[in-house]
């Protein structure tokens, strides 16, 4: 059996773009990423938490919209004030809303004087390989996430939110990158579940369909750049669009969701020089969404097994 | 002390369509309502649920968002499939998200399969008459609101989502009122939390500003009528826009949105015949509104007390 | 024949916040309009040109739709990149292509190596006074309100885009206003031409329904903040939802913008600030609005005849 | 010098999915298109007509913005009523508006009653290849496009709106492709003249980027599909989403904009079955834009030489 490997590692270089040291999100200046992940007893789901320092003061950012079949929680504050307030977490798709409850009591306990707070929490749907009906995910397990979150190069694969999930007929999960730009860094991490034809620098590389439905993508995309909330809108939204890159079918019950922020809150950033980040956002979500596969192991859960990608068809 | 009255029985009559028999959103074929209304050890809140016949079948909907600072939770979906899958629930801001994972708790119990479900919660922020970061309402609450939907004249005033809410320096609440158009009932029930000159009629009743952040209005419209999301969205905006009638300043810091459905799945309405279903939305939710405070009484609670309106100021 | 008057002179004064020097548009620092006004022979239609300084460097700026059912120019640009890069233009419906083809002509002239320009042009549907089909505005119209465009007082009521438009059962037009706030100016202008029941200061001065089609409103709102494009969004919601003051009904066909943008290219206004902003640009908004209706006078077109409101209703 | 030819004659087949008759958007029943094309003097520019029987009693239609870097003439009033009512035109940038008001022409002769009309033009500046400050475009040219309107195969290449456009290094311009569903038909037109590597069947096809500003793509989706706006909408979208899997580099000063409509004006279509039109759309663009490509010639204008793309590379 194949060991996990990033897939810059087996050869494949995504873009042009210089990487962070990590690349990963965490080279983003004052990202931290932690994750639980649980899996035995027909579970495999988890929690992996985004936290950028200076989120209590609120942070710049912008939500995109691929497909709305999704429950990501908060995004109608987040286009109104353009900002986060909260770390963001990822799940599964029916622990959403514990997951967003116990992360306002680790907010709460935080900020004695809060009475309003505006949750992000992203999800897909883990059913085949998790016995989603039983909510397993716990304030304790969304906590540890929280607590435990660090600069370091995040599990990917099979790990946090990315435990059960699956994509283009593989085996999915969680999957970072990172690029450097003239001023600053851009970050991805992505929780993939979504159905298309996996394409690797556009080469197709062809699984036998999974019988998986909830279908999804959910990417968070963080920088240090100093833009604005509407700039960061623009940012997601090349994160959805390069989900084509890796042979997305856009499939209509996909719940194809981009979440971009800033730990920068000096405006002052010219919309004619975005090109950079741009692509800086598709190299980054394309390399994301490959290591979410190429690091990810054989998973036989509650409905069925995916497997991982056989590296060799990478070559 | 003045017992609660509804506004039509204290001589003002908004507008000039007919009401239903019982000037309600349950005037609505098939869309009932029930609430759970928690009082003392200073909590002033409780959870209201609007329950449409046949919402398992998916209804079309739409919401209109008149300002995001809210958490209404589910809009992503509504946006992209036009339609509800739930029914809808009003509470407290900081317990939408347990009273969101209650419902699926209610919804997984009746659908043996189901493993993806869109719950709308929306909610108003109660802090100022109630302990709102003890986050109080248990699953029990939320299911006994489900449960005990009826078709009846729902409570008004200090009831359910309504009972620890403020609106325009008075103690406000859950209010509901119906019009009937030519082809069909339109209703509107309304957890009323907004800041601004209370205006009756277009008369000025000032109070004095209460010091109750996390002001907002969260509107639910129900109708019979053969409509589309796209055009249900036309009307929930009308019902944002009724705001102004009764004096909301729409303050940045309110999340005023309306979600608007229809029990009726076969659309075939033309536009050009809105004009009635548009009067109908603004006199539903203008009178809805003046109930939410007609009916309520004076209370206090965790950081004040808010009176009600006196009747005699409205004659 | 009653002499036009602004309403304040009436008596009738709109809200609490000082106007600035002129109530108009114009007090905001660099902000100029110009009109061109058409009668005689069956025509009352015109052109109404603001003209910020600055413009050609692109200017903060962000557009609302109460009721999209209008053919205003250049909105998806606005959308994104948050700004405009010309002045803005107000005519009548089936002008306003040649109206914006004339802006080019005008703006090509002054920069001879532009070749993308995205005009703004706005327009409510003046077919009941003015025989619209004729199209009659030439450039030299429009490049006489350019060139003409002043920091003075703007003609009100029959003049430029206001010539041949109706409000509320009664003769309408051009209208001005403006507030102070804290730390700058906010201005409105407003081409108004929608239906509904007149109401000043809340009480209904109701009028015979006019057989207008087309009926619209079209906002211009300036300010001096410092205020990004998000936040110009917010404000040009408030104008729109100002339209219930006055009474509008919202209808169906009704074509309902506002486009605010900002002189001050800085940005750094705090969202928790946009409260006195807000009151400003409603105050401008509705005072704005009466101005277009008691300085209109009675005018007798294609169509027939739309009379001034008397302003004796208004004592 | 090689002759234009379709990039299915080139052995590129895009796709699993059967073509129509044509491969072209005027598979779908009662839609046509009709083309006016300028050449010489330092012009390389014209108008493409795409005319849908019934479009005067409104056809079901939606607008999605990819990047809103553009002059799309009547995106509110389709948002908001979901319908278009007059054919759909495309130009030059700078030719605009008076293509618009050249198309209100046109439709006030033949609907003597009209007052109101909402004009659908498209735009991608064509700067490189021709003169476009000289607006060239006559109401004569508009009005040939639309009067030659056949359902036979379009020009693809070098003709109506296409004749100065290049894309991704190459010359570039209109080009059609159609697919068949289960129970009708998809078909799409591109004005191709946006930047990146082209990329065919996943492999890249790399040019020496051309000094053009004003990259921007416009596509138009007909279908005779019984499906709402809303579900036009999504497929909209699908078609900007195709735009990567040809190597658009979805640039930030880019017009990326997809309209899609229906000739069925009766909506019943589940939500669920759209997996077919997805694909049809994605593959109608995908070889849409390759005969855009494959079709033109090498084309010397105003400011430089664009290269057709050889063939040869693409076997």
């Amino acid at each position: 059996m194949q060991n996990p490997r990033r897939v810059r590692n087996l050869g494949v270089i995504v873009g042009t773009l210089p990487t962070g040291p990590l690349n990963a999100i965490t080279d983003v200046p004052g990202v931290r990423v932690g994750q639980t992940t649980l899996t035995g007893d027909g579970l495999n789901t988890g929690v992996t938490a985004i936290v950028p320092d200076g989120y209590a003061g609120t942070l710049p950012a912008a939500v995109a919209v691929g497909n709305g079949y999704g429950k990501l929680i908060g995004t109608t504050q987040v286009d109104e004030l353009g900002v986060i307030e909260t770390p963001i977490l990822l799940t599964g798709t029916l622990s959403t809303f514990r997951v967003a409850d116990a992360l306002l009591t680790w907010l709460l306990d935080r900020d004695p004087r809060a009475t309003s707070l505006n949750p992000i929490v992203g999800e897909t749907n883990d059913a085949y390989l998790s016995d989603i009906r039983r909510r397993p995910i716990t304030p304790a397990h969304v906590h540890a996430a929280l607590d435990t979150a660090s600069s370091d190069l995040p599990l990917e694969g099979c790990a946090g939110a990315g435990t059960g999930t699956t994509a283009l007929g593989f085996k999915a999960g969680i999957g970072t990158s990172s690029r450097l730009v003239a001023s600053g860094t851009v970050g991805a991490i992505v929780q993939s579940n979504f159905s298309g034809l996996l394409t690797v620098l556009g080469r197709p590389v062809p699984a036998k369909p999974l019988d998986a439905d909830g279908n999804s993508c959910m990417i968070v995309v963080a920088t240090d750049l100093p833009l604005d909330a509407r700039q960061l809108g623009r940012l997601a939204r090349r994160a959805v669009f390069a989900m084509g890159r890796v042979g997305s079918d856009f499939a209509p019950g996909s719940g194809d969701y981009a979440i971009a922020f800033t730990t920068n809150r000096t405006p002052g950033y010219a919309d004619n020089d975005l090109r950079g980040p741009f692509q800086a956002v598709t190299e980054s979500f394309e390399e994301a969404l490959l290591n979410s596969l190429t690091m990810a192991r054989t998973t036989t859960g509650h409905r069925g097994t995916a497997h991982a990608v056989p590296h060799d068809l990478l070559a």
